[in-house]
């Protein structure tokens, strides 16, 4: 097969510029010094005990939003207290200028919320710009780690009970001795170029039109490049050789870390995995320009910008206009 | 504080080669079709039932190896059996040519190993080239899954004991019907450049004279670019601005993802942290050619070829000889 990473490919810059992509997408702002080196026992009580301390407040996987004025989704404990905190399952995030930042689970009934008070799922969360990006991408750390807490709060190597540690970011198991950490999950996501196309897949649970990049988790054992070859040939059908890295996004779905990338393809002929997708295509330039401008007569869409999936579309179709 | 990419450190080329520089180093070679999307409940018992199936067998973390005139950690059955193997928690980790591969925990006691049959720890057998680069990586991906299903073998969230599935890419709780996958932990290993130096720390338990890039695992809510910067910055108190990624590398210790970066320092008084290193320093480009070639006169080193840490020192020094 003839190698075509042409040219215009080629003029993918390589971010210069500061800040990177990643840092101006969902979740990707850094919003508080998590101070992950200085974390001990004593941590978490004297965050708890410090009054200027907010709460993150999660209903399961929602996060409750006081929706007035000025949407938030931190309280005070004053306020906390109103939602049946669980205040003995508190993480300690880190901290701002303000003060001390933590999570904490709620088993308040979402039913019995009224005005000003809801939730938000994550997802809702990244696309209302219900609160500030940085605000949400503290409400992402925030939602990660408390979901790996509720996933091990037995030991797995034997079965007993562990307790939190160092503010929620180790758990114990005294049965046994061992420790755990909290758990991310790295996902290759990448856009595969072929000349003037590029390569675009959409799920059955899509909104209608959209078309979006390909992706899927990095296994035991593989590199980020062998895992971005491996998922697109497993999913499309179509052979990458050249990888190249695009920028990263914090993806709380409960712990993900999207690692975007851009695959030099060398075959066209696409075979989708009908598991997987229920369609993949070969987009043209022109048409991804209309996709993520929202005007193409045919009604596709790509993924809003807050994705990294937008970031890295965007980028090959700008490529061309530099 | 004066920004000092220099045209020097700019010059530093992102790999247009292939295979990328993960590919050559230690455990990055793609040896065996994973076939991730086609792993059903019959996967594995088709796979034992082939004659050419061959087995990793590992006694604790270690591998064993038979090491005569041909050095080998792959076994057909026959051979397996005299090791005390515990067939029924195999693992499938995919086919070659040659037919299924897959790993196996044994309870033999390593102290009755006679030769040519010994034991390697994945460092060992990262840098004695025992083994071909092609088979250790896949090693690799069997330590790293070997060790996920040991310590998963009761569910986090009920406690109750899980089963594995799909041939040990997933473990199953049928008492809160949940599903647990293989766990691969992002890492960030960077090299700290400002102008012609770069920054290198040392461990109290590196080898004499061993100096190396800092790391450190990615947090929930992370960024990879935010925990470069956060990592070195509560390591050795230098802040970073923009950050470039090289590279990545499997490293089954015990399963993790290193993500090699490179960093623009933009100060330059380091304060190190105790509880991490015992040295950190600023090295000279001439400094680090002399460390790399093995011929420095204070009797300076860097990690070995194998290592992605030297895959990032080379490639900044090289990077003024291009």
């Amino acid at each position: 097969l003839a190698i075509c990473w042409d040219k215009k490919t080629l003029t993918i810059k390589f971010d210069e510029s500061f800040p990177e992509a990643g840092a101006l997408i969902g979740f990707g702002q850094r919003a508080i010094r998590t101070e992950s080196e200085s974390r001990t026992e004593d941590s978490l009580q004297t965050a708890m005990a410090n009054e200027q301390a907010r709460f993150h407040i999660f209903l399961g996987s929602k996060v409750l939003v006081r929706k007035d004025d000025a949407p938030t989704t931190t309280f005070l404990c004053n306020e906390a207290q109103a939602f049946d905190v669980q205040f003995e399952e508190a993480v300690l995030l880190g901290a701002d200028d303000t003060g001390p930042r933590l999570a904490v689970p709620s088993s308040f009934d979402v039913e019995s919320l009224v005005p000003p008070y809801t939730t938000y799922d994550m997802r809702a969360l990244l696309y209302s710009s219900a609160i500030s990006d940085i605000e949400a991408s503290t409400v992402a750390q925030a939602a990660s780690l408390l979901h790996w807490q509720r996933m091990n709060r037995y030991c797995g190597l034997c079965g007993q009970k562990t307790t939190s540690r160092i503010g929620g970011y180790r758990r114990e198991c005294k049965n046994c001795n061992t420790s755990q950490f909290p758990r991310t999950d790295p996902v290759v996501i990448m856009l595969a170029i072929r000349g003037d196309y590029c390569l675009l897949g959409r799920s059955a649970h899509f909104p209608p039109g959209w078309f979006s990049t390909l992706a899927g988790f990095v296994e035991p054992g593989e590199t980020i490049e062998a895992a971005v070859r491996r998922e697109t040939y497993e999913e499309s059908g179509i052979e990458l050789r050249r990888v190249r890295y695009h920028t990263s996004q914090p993806w709380p779905f409960p712990h993900s870390l999207m690692i975007g990338a851009f695959g030099e393809a060398i075959s066209e002929e696409i075979r989708f995995d009908a598991n997987e997708l229920e369609d993949c295509r070969w987009f043209s330039r022109d048409d991804v320009r209309k996709m993520i401008d929202d005007n193409h007569e045919a009604g596709f869409k790509c993924p809003p910008t807050k994705a990294i999936a937008h970031s890295l579309i965007r980028k090959w179709v700008q490529a061309s206009d530099d």
